[in-house]
């Protein structure tokens, strides 16, 4: 430990998910790499199943985080796009083999070793810790620029929700003025799914299971109209109106009645990951030709798009700014969604000491 | 009937399919549509469901048929691109609104008004009576033109069975040199789509629950390699190797082996109806943002396009031909594929006269 980057943040011990404060070292920064202060974290789903070792591939300790923005301290001698000082993001991943197809063809978010940002194994074989702690050392290559505009504890939850629902909607056109997309679920990614949605000029309606979330969703959110899934009056209503749904519920749920949604040859894209198998009969999608694609982060690039698309139209998570002390509170409230609509932790302006790993 | 144009052909009569002879009338040729005497007609699995009415859709009497070749004997005032003696085929449909979205985009085949070949309802409201029967009066706008070089015999499945698997390879990018085409299932539509692949120059391999059929893919089909989806062993050493899969199972089987085939965002296409809901797990997807969409035959256009490169690649269906009196052994054959590949009526060399309607 002395040979590293001392670090300090609040890790996971086991399976219990309870975290606390933990000093560990971080390797020392490398030609390549950006060494950042890290100002806020987001808190997602994706933490919660891996502190629990929910997924079965924990590896404690664990520091959770990857929704990371924070400032520049240090770069490395061959860093050529980050100076000390800029306000800078950290995602889902922080490195990639480099050499494979995906990585090759610009999509090394499905590189098959990637190396995640907390909860992953280096290149060299270290355990990778997040950003739920003081300093992060990355390669320049996936670390993204914030813009200025935007303040950082709501462009945290951009990182990665705000990725996963961006992403697929321009690989799929669902960036087009004047289509008309359906947003599943109105929550961490559902909202800034509804915020994308309206700054690329589309049509937007809400599903919801939640009748009470009507006013959020027109009123607040600015979406054009909201449905209510288990009506199957309106459902019906509006079947065949849809070029495209994101789909980010979590929970288990039909999707026969959302595919009805679409028009023909329209994209569902699945970003949400229920614990139990979607139904799928066959000619849901085959009459009609309807398309169903599963989604995971997106690449650098698309990271970068999004922030910089981001800034041009003030978009950020609705956030609820919490202290590290209240991290494990934050953890409960959001296994029951009581948030609206995601956790970030002020790292930066909180107190990280306490009993020592 | 005395006004109508006569039509000799074999219909169901009721839930057991039972075909027989049935004397009717079509509807005179139009200003803008042409007269076919019908050669040769494919038997369908779609064609069962109906005549047995397993879809509830079943108006009987019911003539089946639409995987139809033909030549033309009249054509009216204003068809500009048939005549007489051409040989021509009729599919799956032989009308459509024109006016809707998916008919003004070219995707006609979508259209929610679509006139089927047979079973369907006809745009003046007459029900419509398909292609196991003498003569047919089509629009020419969905009339094809069938190369002359092809056997009509082995060229008519191509109509239904050969469009159903060409035109997602094209839609989804699967005709691409070099690509690795994954063809699940190897009866009427899966050796079309084999022979397709390879004419693409693809690397072609067959996934099948049957070793036996291991010989006859790579040996007389030209598959490149073949798997049987019962081998964990030789599915996991495929894993990640695929742009594509096309499944033509008509039976429940499990989805995600094949799924974990497909290289990261690689595609998948659904041909095949089985009465049971697939099981997709949202993981089987979300990993390697993986895709899976549901195909209903093909545009006119795309039909087209079929038949032409079929005509230059010399592919046609492998086929077993049979006369009219023979149609209801076929169709028992057919319910347990026993067939290789599939069957197709002498419609023109065959006795339809019998009990009259």
């Amino acid at each position: 430990m002395a040979e590293g980057l001392p670090a300090l943040g609040w890790a996971a011990r086991d399976a219990s998910g309870h975290l606390s404060p933990y000093s560990f070292s971080r390797s020392h920064q490398k030609d390549d790499d950006v060494t950042i202060k890290v100002l806020f974290c987001g808190i997602c789903h994706g933490d919660l199943h891996v502190i629990k070792n929910e997924w079965g591939n924990a590896l404690y300790p664990i520091v959770p985080g990857h929704e990371i923005v924070g400032v520049v301290t240090d770069v490395g001698s061959g860093v050529k796009n980050f100076k000390a000082g800029d306000t800078v993001g950290v995602g889902y991943f922080r490195d990639s083999c480099r050499t494979c197809d995906s990585c090759s063809n610009g999509y090394e978010n499905y590189c098959p070793i990637l190396v995640l940002t907390s909860n992953g194994v280096d290149r060299d074989g270290a355990t990778t810790q997040g950003g739920f702690s003081d300093v992060l050392v990355a390669n320049q290559d996936y670390v993204l620029h914030v813009p200025e505009s935007l303040p950082p504890a709501g462009a945290a939850p951009l990182l990665c929700a705000g990725l996963a629902v961006y992403s697929p909607m321009v690989m799929y056109g669902l960036n087009a003025p004047g289509k008309h997309l359906g947003v599943v679920g109105l929550g961490g990614l559902g909202h800034v799914a509804v915020k994308f949605g309206k700054a690329f000029g589309m049509t937007v309606t809400v599903i919801s299971s939640s009748p009470r979330k009507r006013e959020e969703a027109l009123e607040r959110l600015g979406a054009d109209a909201f449905l209510v899934s288990q009506d199957p009056e309106q459902m019906k209503a509006a079947a065949g109106t849809m070029d495209g749904i994101i789909d980010t519920v979590s929970a288990g749920h039909p999707i026969v009645p959302l595919l009805e949604l679409l028009k023909p040859m329209g994209q569902m894209v699945v970003v949400g990951a229920p614990s139990t198998p979607l139904e799928l009969p066959a000619f849901a999608i085959i009459s009609g030709g309807k398309r169903l694609a599963g989604n995971g982060a997106g690449s650098v690039a698309d990271c970068q798009a999004m922030l910089d698309f981001a800034g041009k139209h003030d978009i950020t998570a609705d956030v609820e700014v919490v202290k590290m002390d209240y991290v494990n509170t934050a953890v409960e409230r959001l296994e029951r969604n009581d948030v609206r609509y995601r956790f970030v932790i002020d790292v930066a302006g909180s107190q990280l000491q306490g009993a020592a790993a």
